[in-house]
């Protein structure tokens, strides 16, 4: 198991979804940020279970604590750790899928790799794992909003067929995002989406979505060719996120559709810099950011705990009908926008970071 | 610079366009292993430029020489060096562009980050870095190959808006491939995509394309969760690739529209063990190989360096006309096929040695 | 700052001597070994301050909650989190030394590294810090000697000028180790090296010593040339304790005087196998376990923190005399043997997983 | 194998002794560094077999050649290759060596490893391995002298029991200990080092040395605990030198015997900032570099391979006198100053990188 995440400031995360605890350790934070609890919990609750009608019903308080790191307020240069109780267990949920391994999900894979898995939910590959990712991003987050003004912002861009494409990536912002349930800041598509979800939860099933990102405000020269180039790191963060099948940075798969001639973004200046005149790079050119805002979309698919009745096999190969119990999202996409901040904070905080040894 | 990938089995790649040479340190290659120079060379064929009409007129013979890691035909368990020498410079090619930054290429994010770049050619960012890529990854695919009956096979599936998804993942291999010059194992699609190529080659102009690959025999079990996991890596490797805009594994972006219920993979029995009946997943489940043949995307742009004027600035910011001269590829997806196989080995045979440690 | 050590068994550990907790996530540990509470507390008792007259009167109980990483009695192959919480605190006793920068103490380079500081302790220097190590240690121990039967034991060979190299290595254990509250295993020096001991102790004076180690049973073929040699791991291993000047292995620096013609160890036949029939080599050839128990010895300088006045300057450069408060060890070896004990664990721990890849 | 060593300065060695050539890559050099082939050379014409009637009779030019990373006489801060073409075979030389182990050398461990060794000398374990590292060390050493002013240099102070400790660090200078064939400056103890070692070349004997090494003018604050302090990533480093046994930071082991009130180093004001008045410590504290000199001894055994009988068994277990064929060192400190500079130039490098972070 690999459960660190960067070169200079780097995450590990820890945690089964019903063991005693789940969080991060953060290492590599510059020393005398300011940092409290306030800083953290915000990402944490929009992240949360229960958090409204379409989400799962599954109520988790999921309250920070740090314990190490940060002292009067200030953080030391030391390793933060951070730590949410788990709580609000309901493991009998989860016998019936003691035999059979659920379909498109992780408990045959864990199974035959370690040869144990957790008793009860998704262990390691739960999203519960990601709130070690959340906290520790939050950090991130907060250290380049404060020393850099760097602006990190994701929204739901797709449920299902339901897509939405007028966001204003220039300005838009987390409250806008967050005036809306399901983390779509267009009040039709938000509603399609809304509906969309409330009625596979309804059927016991589930849907897949978008979530797009922007970056702004991050300085011309970040990333590391060849091998850890902006986006490619991007694309690992991202991918590493459960349920993810897809990832893309600017022009993306549709990019391959076009010309060097429509596609190419010709420069301009710009104060006493260069940028580019338009973003199909989305923000990066060979592995390094440009100065234009960083854009990029992630797919996540449909989670594949649902109560619809499944034909498969147990894992002795015996034909079985899985019906999941629990309470699961029908659709993952409105809790992911604060995990895909933070993995992006992540990633761009440890190459502000590499970045700075040349300054 | 962060030049060097992988944690058991590590490439470590060298060389700009235009120095003496290009290649790679390809450490961690498990000793005894049969390996000559006809082992490698093939890979590099595929991938030179001037190859066939479709690519570059650039004639580079890209013999490799092994410097080291090899006696009397066995690895020695020791690092493996490659070394191809460079030639064919013609470096006045490059005399236009000193000045003016390419739209959407590196030359401008290079000289930011650095402070210098080299005179001519790309530098690091040029497509010539992955020869050293190709070379180490055509090592690792014969140790697959042969240790564990690993079949790793790239094609073309897209050239602008010509795409082609008739391929048989169970039995395409790399000579019906290579039996046509696009790389797009389908008549009538080679066909629409040659001529389109050659139209943006006498045009000036250039266009983007789809790689896609599959891995078959893949062993249940490679992958290590959380942030490793095995789509991860894979999707650093390939947006490491110069060019590349996007990576999806599985259904990808179009899963996102799917429901769970449709989405998900029930199992079967199959032998001993089970397997997904279907592959929405693309072979893998919490990061993790399932059995199921590795199926991923990648999507290219269309290469920035193009002879059609362009409008932009230079360094000093006065507006500039742009004619690139020298010999480009209107289009890399052909020449890409063998360098998105060589980093799925690179990739996959890393994860062999991490799974091993379990063995 | 770097706190994760180790390639496919790793310890990252957190925390300052004065704020919630201290503790660290091993990852890497392989899944279904039977694990408790009962595995580790005993290293951390073995460790923890207040256990003996002979050292200092702080009382910590220093108790391990596991976080993570186990279900009933076994672990599960994910991170294991390990935490102990803070007590004890009397931060007015480092009242004295906020502006004075103790004497080799890192008071003063953390200070200009990080510009900050821990309030009180030595923060991230101080010996608390071992806690996590051991923790770690002790489950790395426990896997080497169920799987592989390893055994690692340290003792005191010096304190002061009192040296005892009485000790058989081939017989050598722990609980023959603890029969001596300064864990000298000889009669006559431990009586020696106590009563020295407790004399610095109350003049508020400190001395030195040496840990010696053996570890028996270690298969031929652990350790990874060329720069992550075993020795090499173990001298990094070592030198990151705190207090540590010096490391040596086999012969050392005695070998040094030595000719060739004396100091090779020539081989002999045992079993199916050759082992070298002496051990001036201390258990490694070229970087790699010969089969030989692995012999290494460690210096301590004595400790910092005194409570004899010293002369110095504050940290504004005026002269100052500093007075040490608080309850300080008189003498770290008595204490680090443990702590010696779980770095060999962890370093041999990772070299067999990294070994195993080629099994 | 693990041959990359470092985080943001980072090399890779590749190469045997009998391969077509040994070398580096050296990645993470800032860009824009003056650098030619002649900043180079002088390092490996002071490692090079042959110089002097001390070392090995085998004559090796050991040339240089810059593969990429540099143009016009400047780094370009992308991966720099480094190759010198092996010459001087006498395979024939090993012939005696194939079926029997040397006594305290690799050959048995890289066999049972690797299941396969380098057909003659000792492959990855040879000296002609440290090339690479020389060649790399060259190019850090430079950087550090013309940024920071850093100054390293290294020298014999020990060869058996002839010991000198008459050099004055503040001073002591590459030059200066050049004057001297064995690399000991002071003109009694060299001439009993060379008189020793002359004998026992003449005996076909060998014996063991220290090398101590003064780095000047580092900054404070660099090294990054908990477990890249700075001492011990310099004792990894030295300890990845093939024939080490030992090293030793400040008072070392003598300072094991010492009181804290008289090994303590109290402050002292110097110009704007504080300095230990003495140095004990060896430069650092807390892992962290302090802005005394940092001082340490590194410990070589005598070499293993000797022309006089030993008496052993060969690789089936049988009994066997081996008399070693060749030219051999029988003494490698004078060899090993510039290895030993080397690699504390590349440690104390990389640290520079990775504390500009802070910047």
């Amino acid at each position: 198991m690999s459960s660190t995440f960067g070169t200079l400031l780097r995450v590990t995360t820890f945690g089964e979804s019903h063991c005693k605890g789940v969080g991060a350790i953060l290492d590599g934070v510059p020393p005398r940020l300011a940092l409290t609890i306030k800083d953290i919990q915000p990402q944490l609750d929009r992240r949360r279970p229960g958090q409204s009608r379409l989400t799962t019903d599954r109520q988790e308080a999921d309250r920070v604590t740090i314990l190490s790191g940060v002292e009067n307020g200030l953080t030391l240069g030391t390793p933060i750790g951070l730590l949410v109780a788990n709580k609000d267990q309901i493991p009998s949920d989860y016998k019936s899928m003691q035999d059979i391994p659920r379909p498109s999900h992780a408990d045959f894979t864990y199974q035959r790799k370690y040869g144990i898995r957790a008793s009860s939910g998704g262990g390691r590959s739960s999203a519960r794992e990601t709130i070690g990712r959340v906290a520790a991003g939050a950090i991130a987050d907060k250290f380049l909003r404060d020393q850099f003004g760097i602006d990190i912002v994701a929204w739901v861009s797709a449920v299902g067929s339901v897509e939405n494409d007028t966001v204003d990536v220039k300005t838009i912002a987390r409250d806008k995002v967050d005036q809306f349930t399901v983390r779509c800041p267009n009040d039709h598509s938000a509603h399609e989406m809304e509906k969309l979800i409330l009625r596979l939860k309804e059927e016991g099933d589930s849907i897949g979505g978008i979530v797009s990102c922007v970056c702004r405000n991050v300085p011309v020269g970040l990333g590391e060719p060849v091998f850890d180039k902006l986006e490619a790191k991007l694309a690992q963060a991202m991918m590493s996120i459960p349920a993810t099948k897809g990832f893309e940075i600017g022009s993306g798969f549709a990019g391959t559709r076009m010309r060097g001639s429509v596609h190419n973004d010709p420069f301009k200046q710009k104060g006493d810099d260069l940028v580019p005149s338009k973003n199909n790079s989305g923000g990066t050119l060979g592995g390094i950011s440009s100065g234009a805002p960083i854009l990029f979309r992630v797919a996540f698919k449909p989670p594949a705990t649902i109560k619809r009745p499944q034909e498969t096999v147990d894992f002795s190969g015996a034909p079985a009908v899985l019906e999941a119990k629990g309470r699961h999202d029908p659709c993952v996409v409105p809790r992911a926008v604060p995990i895909v901040e933070s993995m992006a904070a992540l990633v761009i905080g440890d190459f502000v970071l590499r970045q700075k040894m040349r300054g």
